[in-house]
């Protein structure tokens, strides 16, 4: 929706006097719309316009190499011809004008009229007509002009910059026109200011396949498509409207520019590139310099359209040439100046990776290391749902989520090492034996943060990594002492990375007073499974318990009224993960484990 | 909504693909994210990063005079460190490695990671961490960074490009940052790819002021304001928050940035700019090169940030420097090159607008044309509603209030030109005189095209013109005959500029069955006010009828089917208007022009 506006009638004006007030070193405001402040010989005017609501069309499109003048009309509205006749006027250097705009009733009549008035006053004038959009009609002169716009003013401005004459820069607007087709779709309407509806709208779920910038109508609405489907239909189509004869009829090259309509993100259009581009390329196109973003958009209008220029020699080079407007800018000499050769960088997996010799020890450790890390990832699984919907009171619900996520991904990762050998991996011990519980745990920790994601994924990986740490892989004994030592290692690692204390509401609640209690308990000389399940019912109570406390850190804090009554996520899947590790069928036949 | 995807999961991956090819002479993928190719000497590697869904934010800012390397995490997540060390090792050059990024949990914790790891490893690496988010925190250093990370990146990026140390690109960066204050403000929350709800919502009709870019909870939800408040907001809040001491405590030029979030459109930003520059100017602030568009995204949120960067000269020097990156572009040479004394130019005014002398009875005729036009605009007026209904069966449904605009334009503009030297006009005739019809048709009838917009109002005016030109100002005397040539004119200018014939179902259904019964009647021998009430009456009944037909022209066409059973709009309107002139009130008094 257009949010953003003072008198709605005053949208075009207003838009225009923030955009003139942005760009007044280059750009400047004539009644009518705006020119280019000049630099270097006078040239042949291109003065292009049409409607408010399309930026970067038109204004943003004027400047060096590119439009010499936009004519801006009210919101989808065309300029009236007076409009259109002052902006010429003021754009015309003395070497004639071009008028140049997409085919709409409107435009072309007020075009039209102001191309006499200059004609009469003898300035002489041409018009080249955009008729791109291949869902509009089947007669090539009466299709509609959308996102091509863009290529043939381009290509004219381009001409215009070079020098060339009236004559010439017609000619080669003309060219490129004929060699450029269009295929847009539509996912949603878009709002005129003002508005609290839609101007027009498309069925929930679908697209509108050709459907107009303006929402006029087009070949039929079809369910929303996956990218790989939305790029097939795009790449064929406009491929079998291809131009036939001409300099371009057997073009390979083409000019490509994947264009949105005003909500469609960035993101979404290079996802939607990067299959597009290997389907011009089985087709056997080479698509050349494309342009991927917002280049004729329609207010907030959801949707895209691919455009091909089918290139020769003449329009590839002007395609390619410098330009500098508010919204388009390119140049070819930064790009020129990368060098091959100082472009060699560091590359990952040159480092061999290989775990350390382990004691017999260590490497009994690990497979008890394995087991707990199998223990910990199903009761995670289990309770997934639980900790998400805790997480979702003042979170974004995705706890339970990444811990799987990590648990998983710190299990594929034991396996791994484990296997000792299997092809594609290196993650075997120096001497040939199976690796120590230390390293394990470190290729857990790192599996766990790289998976997980968030913060709490970067917490239990530093936890695991620095447990293993704490342990060694050359100890000829691990005693309790030595689990309690990994156990203050694994939350020192949390602490200090997440700066969190006791009260904050995070799983610092649940972790201190185990480590706390388990450290008493063994010291104590209390066997190291049953301190163990006593720490970890103290834990499942402290969890619990911030139940009753708002939290301090994090992106929660703000939520902290929503957050009292429900404990913390990460408290409570700690605990779980520690009541989970008391299990008794762990232990068994791990007694030397256990005994001091 | 995020419309364009495969599988939701891979969607930071797949968008990464279609960047990289796009960019791919000028950018390298890398594990972890992406690198500049280098060209030049060895420089500091300023390397940025986060999670994705922030487009231009990260990656889109890699390259020549900016960032060496972006790491990019999945959506709106914490790369991780294994990611962040991967991308800083290949985009070191051997001069050390500034990691900078918006002050996140997860953020700050991997890339403290990875920065732990890269200095084991002897690369010297400095942390620049972005807080300017003034909504997000009292503390200074607690903040959040938002839209403030392009104005810290792209300092660093300058100095590193101009070849400083990394003690001075760092010095630099939290200079930036420490002058660098920015509030946000959302309309509407973002949906994550394959999501069917958006991740947090805004209450309708409201904003959210300080919303974070994830959703993070703000100051509070308030009543959406006009862009006039909201700039006001804005400009008070971040001035609020200045800056006090160090080099920039008293500066009065400041870096601006208006970002847009995603779906707020460039001319909404415009228009809010608009209202922003002149509140910063009578503050006493001096914006410099502000950029006003979409540099830190969030998906398809809805919002904006203001963003100010207090500048001394040394940080105006990074901020106005030349950068070339895939997202943004800036040359001063284009600029530079623009000479102020070929930059004079045509404005229009200069010619005096004197209406030519008129005969007695053209001045006669001059009262009736004001009378028809007055009795035109009445009936559209009480019609408006009416064609308006008609209008959005098949078509966008602003017929009606464009016939009103173009009606009172013109009235309007015959009032003006009948006023007769009064201030600020040159509407008068040479002669001192009053003007002649013919001359107060024309000004009606560019008044009428160039307020009424849209095809029917250039139709309109033209016509109005076409008409006037037929009856001259010079005549001594104005027959009936005269009346039927000038409705000829009139609707010869509307068929050619149209280029519309009976059965397209446009006004020319109405007008050209009018104009053949007035012809044929008056040659026959009837009295014009007899002849003219039977063709109006044609005309109404010709008008009907278009309900039977489907449009062959325009941007009706393609609903052909949903418009057929209602009649055009504009021949609606056109009979309404040939019926109002049949009124016997206009005519009275006006006998010398109704006999032959």
């Amino acid at each position: 929706m257009t949010k953003i506006f003072n008198q709605p009638s005053e949208f075009a004006e207003d838009q225009l006097t923030g955009f003139l007030d942005l760009y007044a070193d280059r750009l400047r405001g004539v009644p009518g719309g705006v020119i280019a402040r000049r630099a270097g010989e006078p040239q042949v005017a291109v003065v292009i316009g049409g409607g408010s609501g399309h930026y970067p069309a038109f204004a943003g499109l004027v400047g060096e190499g590119f439009a010499s003048g936009a004519v801006v009309g009210n919101i989808f509205t065309s300029p009236s011809a007076t409009q259109v006749y002052s902006v010429a006027k003021a754009a015309n250097q003395g070497r004639g004008v071009i008028l140049s705009f997409g085919n709409y009733a409107g435009d072309t009549m007020n075009f039209g009229l102001a191309a006499d008035r200059l004609r009469k006053e003898g300035i002489d004038t041409r018009i080249v007509l955009v008729t791109d959009d291949i869902a509009s009609a089947d007669a090539e002169d009466q299709r509609r002009g959308i996102a091509g716009d863009f290529a043939v003013f381009k290509v004219m401005g381009a001409a215009a910059g070079e020098g060339r004459s009236l004559d010439q820069v017609e000619r080669l607007g003309q060219a490129a026109n004929s060699a450029t087709r269009t295929l847009g779709v539509a996912f949603d309407g878009c709002t005129m200011p003002g508005a609290s509806e839609p101007l027009f709208t498309v069925p929930q779920g679908h697209l509108g396949l050709g459907l107009g910038i303006h929402g006029e109508p087009g070949i039929r609405d079809e369910p929303m498509p996956s990218a790989e489907d939305l790029s097939h239909v795009l790449v064929s189509s406009v491929l079998e409207h291809a131009p036939t004869g001409g300099s371009v009829g057997e073009s390979r090259r083409v000019a490509a520019i994947l264009n949105g309509l005003g909500t469609t993100k960035y993101e979404e259009l290079f996802l939607l590139w990067g299959t597009i581009a290997p389907r011009l390329r089985e087709a056997g196109f080479q698509p050349v310099e494309a342009e991927v973003g917002e280049l004729v958009t329609s207010l907030d209008m959801g949707g895209c359209s691919l455009t091909l220029m089918w290139l020769d020699d003449e329009l590839e080079r002007l395609w390619c040439a410098d330009a500098y407007t508010p919204a388009y800018r390119k140049q070819r000499s930064p790009i020129a100046a990368i060098s091959a050769d100082a472009d060699d960088f560091w590359e990952p997996g040159a480092e061999q990776d290989v775990a350390p010799q382990a004691s017999p020890a260590a490497q009994r450790l690990a497979g008890l290391v394995r087991d707990a890390l199998g223990l910990i990832a199903t009761v995670l699984q289990d309770n997934e749902k639980l900790l998400g919907d805790i997480d979702a009171v003042a979170g974004d619900g995705d706890h339970g989520r990444g811990m799987v996520k990590g648990a998983n991904a710190a299990v594929e990762a034991v396996e791994l090492a484990l296997s000792n050998g299997s092809p594609g991996t290196a993650s075997h011990a120096a001497d040939g034996g199976s690796p120590g519980a230390s390293w394990l745990l470190k290729k857990a920790g790192q599996a766990w943060a790289e998976r997980a994601g968030g913060t709490s994924g970067v917490l239990w990986g530093a936890a695991f990594e620095a447990f293993g740490a704490s342990l060694g892989d050359d100890s000829e004994r691990y005693q309790p002492k030595d689990a309690v030592a990994a156990a203050q290692a694994f939350a020192t690692a949390i602490v200090e990375l997440g700066g969190a204390t006791v009260g904050d509401k995070t799983l610092v609640d649940a972790l201190l007073p185990f480590v706390d209690e388990l450290t008493a308990r063994v010291n104590g000389g209390e066997d190291l499974l049953t301190a163990f399940r006593h720490a970890a019912a103290l834990a499942s109570e402290r969890a619990e318990a911030t139940s009753e406390l708002t939290p301090k850190l994090g992106r929660a804090r703000p939520l902290a009224e929503k957050s009292l009554g429900t404990p913390d996520a990460g408290a409570t899947s700690m605990a779980l993960v520690l009541s989970s590790l008391a299990d008794a069928e762990l232990w068994k036949g791990k007694s030397w484990m256990l005994e001091a």
